[in-house]
């Protein structure tokens, strides 16, 4: 099968911040995207927005998109509340009659929309509703910890500061020593990404655990290291049940603390800034207290995401986060990963002898 | 309007520790309970059982059941899971055909099964859902902190250890030292017991903060005080995504620590024990830690739930938690709360006291 064409619907709201969804799969996969239609930025190029991306150009309506032959339209924004824009749907609609596949990860499923799902019918085309869960999520019964491979999640300070991007970065610096590692997604855009997963922010509230244990136990399969991405934060006043689902639910042996440097304050409620993000040492501790209370848990390094400072800039805040955790530090995308695989291998070696001696 | 007539369905699994909802309604309401169905302990009365409700009768059938002449049929047990038994649906159908409602707060919607929906139809019956939410829920804005009203969350070491049952007699006992105080419910018993509240553990994973949220702004119309149900634990390996939604999107003023006094594991999990419930002292830590990360958190007193105990190794248990924690503890239930209400109030007025220097 030929490789997918995707045109990106991120209409208004593509940046380097914002259009979470679009940026990571352009990132890893630039060669999949045909276009991105944002008629804020129409005429520019990926690259012009992002600082990566290359040449993909940015359109202004849905037609200049579809002469790029798409193969799928996707959404590319992932906006709070999670709920499509009017405007949009007409557009989708085009692009089914176009021939094209839907791919989705709001909370509001496309295929529940029946003018959507009458024409995809009609042109034989599939919607792909990402965050759409599995059927049959077990109650977490701590399963989890029973698996060989040593299992690393990312936390964070906020929503959207890079825990998805550092387990990518770090899943290829982990194979490119040879370690067999396999990266689990807990969201639409790593599901989009890597072909698999489970969306946990959208099972119900009391399967959040199970779905996380479930993909651990998949993820384990044939791997020495497993690297679950992170949801949300343990202090996000939103969707902190999510992340500490997922922090309990994933028996995870090691975190790794991601952080925005230049943020000052939980995300979601910039307009009325209300939640100053406490120093990263805040977070070493409360994860640490609250994951060990099922399964013993570590902090063993910190990814900073640097995009927007100047690379001294860059470099200090990695210094500065080293000096206050005691932990190797980096800014993955950037900077040379290889302190905090370093920092993995490590600790996996050091956990491998206390399973031998059990 | 009549009141209601319910026949409970706890088959098989009718005790004090094991049918929460039918033991909370009975204790609430037992006027309103014509039956328990229990094929395990058919001829029994309910106080035979429970030690408590009186002379309601408990039935082997369902046609005895109905024979009492319910207004309503309600699922009295909650499993893990929340799925219904298969052989319950037929009982079910025939309770349609007979004339009642239906009321369950399994995660399985009743209303979802083809058959029943059709029954009930037909027959112009209603079946209530309690578990199914409401929609529209807002991602929460920490909006719940800008209440007038005290409000008090009760939290706990374990599922199923008297957080509902602990608010529901300081309710009464503020309410008769009159205060204006309004119990919100966040789950299915509760629900049926208040006759109104949302299941926050059924509704997507994303939404439990702002579930909890919309509960409080409603809870805290006309009310000097609001006494939030508590749900799971922050340790517990399945749920304690819930409970953390629950305590930062509630943004509650105080927490009351809940534990039943003779449990050593976490509860799900006894079949192998492994998680061994920690000192209370360690419950205040983690949840005063990791509430205070969203919004001042204190844990006030200490409910402790002593069903299976006498009457001195109980007050001895109030006692130790009294020296482990430096806090009021009593068993509402058995005891007089009034140490608790006691705390209640004087934290309330240091409050009222910080809010006017506001």
């Amino acid at each position: 099968m030929a490789d997918p064409r995707y045109l990106i619907i991120a209409d208004g709201n593509f940046h380097p911040l914002e259009s979470k969804t679009a940026n990571s799969v352009i990132r890893y996969h630039p060669d999949r995207v045909v276009a991105v239609l944002d008629r804020r930025s129409a005429g520019k190029t990926v690259q012009d927005v992002l600082g990566f991306g290359g040449p993909i150009p940015i359109v202004a309506t849905i037609d200049e998109g579809l002469a790029k032959q798409p193969t799928a339209v996707m959404i590319g924004i992932a906006p709070a509340g999670g709920k499509l824009p009017d405007e949009w749907t007409a557009w989708l609609a085009k692009s089914l009659a176009a021939g094209c596949d839907l791919i989705s990860g709001l909370h509001t499923f496309l295929s529940d929309d029946p003018t959507l799902a009458a024409l995809a019918a009609k042109h034989g085309r599939t919607i792909v509703d990402a965050r759409k869960p599995p059927k049959n999520i077990p109650i977490a019964a701590g399963l989890a910890r029973l698996v060989d491979p040593f299992v690393v999640l990312t936390v964070g300070t906020d929503c959207n500061v890079g825990k998805m991007t550092a387990q990518l970065q770090l899943t290829a610096a982990l194979k490119a020593r040879g370690l067999r590692t396999n990266f689990v997604a807990t969201g639409q855009t790593g599901i989009f990404i890597e072909g698999w997963g489970t969306a946990v922010d959208a099972v119900i509230a009391d399967f959040i655990a199970g779905a996380a244990e479930e993909l651990v136990l998949r993820g384990a399969k044939d791997a020495d290291i497993v690297l679950v991405e992170g949801q949300g934060s343990i202090n996000h006043p939103g969707y902190s049940g999510v992340t500490l689902g997922l922090l309990h639910g994933s028996c995870r042996d090691a975190l790794i603390l991601c952080h925005q440097s230049t943020r000052d304050y939980i995300g979601e409620y910039r307009t009325t800034p209300w939640l100053k993000i406490p120093p990263l040492a805040r977070y070493v501790e409360m994860y640490e207290l609250i994951g060990s209370a099922v399964h013993p848990t570590k902090v063993i390094g910190v990814c900073l995401n640097t995009f927007d400072m100047t690379d001294a800039d860059a470099r200090a805040a990695c210094r500065e986060a080293e000096r206050e955790t005691g932990l190797p530090s980096t800014d993955p995308v950037r900077f040379d990963p290889t302190p905090l695989v370093d920092a993995m291998v490590r600790e996996r070696e050091k956990y491998q002898g206390k399973k031998g001696k059990q």
